[in-house]
């Protein structure tokens, strides 16, 4: 009887606080504005890159003209210093007048005719970390209402000036109060991240019933150094933070720098590899108008983003730290396949790094190998058989793995084909979960 | 008479020790294998690679055939892990006999050939860093001559495995050696570095007598990070550091890791306009073989090559450090000119920072300004007139600035046109040491 009554209490709280919006069953995709645009507010001097309608509209312009959107980056988020000063007659947050003036359900509905979906930033406390209104306990409700009225798609809730009680209280009653909106809003968490991201403090299984992803650390920063610092973190505490992500419920370590100004191409590699391991929302913070090819060719790789957006959403880990400064990061994914990861954290030259299959837990067998950034497979490697990959200074070396078995089954059955190389590593009709196939 | 004897003792002591080979008047440019290709002596896995006779000649035909040497990246050179493990039977240092089977002078000649000049590395101390045969005391002799014998052009010697009180002896000594062979070598000193770099362990009057460059600090590695702290530290001690280099004698950063692996775009013209100001020697340590051509179009910038091989030879300075992670640095050219760098230490988004000449100590007068990486003239301004440049993270903007008196005159008497934009910014028969003209 005890037990039951266990069972009843735990559904009745999961039916109070969880949340319920089914979205995000792979990680979120898309753009947010923070990194790249920050708060510059500045739009007399520098009105292409100021917080205004005008950046929205242009990136949404560019997710739908430029082959984005069809490769699952369809959120457009809003980040800090979008909002007046002042909340409006009837206590709702409203934008500013002036870099807004069309107003944010018109940007959304703008949003929607492409296709795209608009994420927005709130702030649970006195003000945003920006110094704009922010969502005070008794705000929640009309707040999670006027970005429901406007045909938001998902919430940023950030955690600037309020404590840990106000938090503890404050993060629930949002999850609760989009619920009641009846809109579907992704709902992203930088609790954590203020608690210091781990046990006791952070409660990862209330997090996962909650929210849909949340930001466990410190911001990122247009820097390698910034890159290199959060995914050590990230790995460091991967015992803790690896079996809170699956479907729904993502771990953050922030946002994609890639395309800015601080990593080198490798260093740009090394960064969408590593966030497709983590099974990390791929929101990139860059100019698209101004995208270097290298760069764009690396955040439009269809066979990382396949793998970041594997169906079974199990987060990577690392498998290995070698004192010869190489990492290997692992990843299972649906059908039998699995990712790969060689990192190189050393600062010299090209490191040719050997090892086998079996030296990394693979069980007996033959398995296809298709090298996710040459874009091209390689020999049929047995388990067993030794082999030596060249690893770049700060670079990788990213490999999408499948059981030769499973292959010959899916070949016979299907006949795959990648329609712009003609190659076999694509079903004939991608979808965004469908596994990518050598 | 007291003074007449100081003067005739320092005019004994110049002949004793001074360089006198009249090499470097600007500094040397060129390509140094280290920081790329380390000691990779693994030439049967990984031939391409490997230090051998095979990687120099590659070099020499990019550098020849690329257009580098025609913008006066004139110098192959080979460092450390090229010699055999043991002296010949006349105590001569040789190559690795299966590394370089058709030895140094053969290369030299290779070189010669094509127009460009070989540079070698010993060491002074029992080993080299690397551990293979170094130049003790009593070798120093034999060895300028075997140099001199296979036509070496200039030698790198470095400071491993050997102590304070050899290296005082030693360096002075090889000056003498290299004068001896009568064949002009330029002579990079390691000394410095080994000496902490700054008096009073350092006499940078003596080492402007007897070396054409010097290592006064550590080994750039593959990484901002690197740069950033060679930047650091040679600004720091700016006031020491600048008045010890001059036309034959120059403070040496270490290599440019332009093409490598761990710099960004920004970072890259960040480390040329960096080592343009600080009058810095210009050795590529990269893979010329497979350069890509944003790197390219960096390194074979024609007016940060002019500003850096100015012929008054005076090193620049940072001017100043704001408190916005905004450095000016400053450097005087000849004719009156001078450049200009904007760099940003942020690692957050472009910062637009305000100031005019007349803060940066112009005197008053009009100016013509090119910008050195968007390759554009800007208008023409008057010290007094506030301007506003925008500085990208970890990035530049760099100026040639010119007084517009000086332009009209120049213009008048001999009617600049650049050959390659038909626009009037580079002399019509541009020498090595021209300035730039607006």
């Amino acid at each position: 009887m005890q037990r039951t009554t266990v069972v009843l209490l735990l559904a009745f709280s999961a039916a109070t606080f969880a949340l319920d919006n089914g979205l995000m069953r792979t990680p979120p995709m898309g753009w947010l504005a923070w990194e790249r645009f920050r708060c510059d507010i500045d739009c007399q001097d520098d009105p292409k890159n100021c917080i205004s309608e005008v950046l929205f509209r242009d990136m949404a312009d560019r997710l739908a003209e430029d082959g984005w959107r069809e490769l699952g980056y369809v959120y457009v988020n809003i980040d800090d210093c979008w909002s007046s000063k002042e909340r409006d007659a009837q206590g709702r947050l409203q934008p500013d007048p002036k870099r807004f003036p069309s107003g944010i359900a018109n940007l959304a509905r703008y949003v929607h005719d492409r296709g795209l979906k608009l994420g927005i930033y709130g702030d649970l406390g006195t003000y945003t970390c920006g110094g704009y209104p922010g969502t005070t306990l008794d705000k929640i409700k009309i707040d999670a209402q006027t970005f429901a009225d406007w045909g938001i798609d998902m919430l940023k809730l950030d955690g600037c000036y309020s404590n840990a009680t106000e938090q503890e209280k404050g993060y629930p009653l949002m999850t609760k109060a989009l619920n009641a909106t009846g809109r579907p809003i992704g709902y992203s968490c930088s609790w954590p991240a203020y608690q210091g991201g781990l046990p006791p403090n952070v409660n990862y299984t209330l997090l996962g019933e909650i929210c849909n992803l949340w930001r466990n650390y410190g911001d990122i920063q247009d820097s390698w150094e910034s890159v290199l610092d959060i995914v050590d973190w990230f790995t460091d505490h991967q015992d803790i933070l690896q079996p809170a992500a699956g479907p729904g419920q993502w771990n953050d370590p922030d946002m994609l720098i890639i395309g800015d100004y601080g990593l080198s191409m490798d260093q740009s590699r090394s960064q969408m590899a590593l966030w497709a391991i983590m099974a990390a929302p791929l929101l990139m913070s860059n100019d698209l108008r101004t995208l270097n090819s290298g760069a764009r060719a690396i955040l439009q790789n269809k066979v990382a983003i396949a793998i970041n957006q594997d169906p079974l959403g199990i987060q990577g880990r690392r498998l290995i730290k070698e004192k010869s400064g190489i990492d290997v990061f692992w990843r299972p994914l649906s059908d039998g396949a699995s990712a790969l990861v060689f990192f190189s954290r050393r600062t010299d030259m090209p490191y040719r790094y050997q090892t086998s299959l079996k030296a990394l837990n693979y069980t007996a067998g033959t398995y296809k190998v298709y090298d996710v950034f040459t874009e091209k497979p390689l020999p049929e490697l047995k388990d067993a058989t030794e082999f030596v990959v060249s690893v770049n200074p700060t670079g990788v070396v990213m490999w999408y793995v499948y059981p030769f078995a499973k292959w010959q089954e899916e070949v016979e059955s299907v006949g795959f084909r990648n329609e712009r190389t003609g190659s076999r590593f694509y079903r004939k009709e991608p979808k965004a979960h469908s596994p990518v196939v050598l």
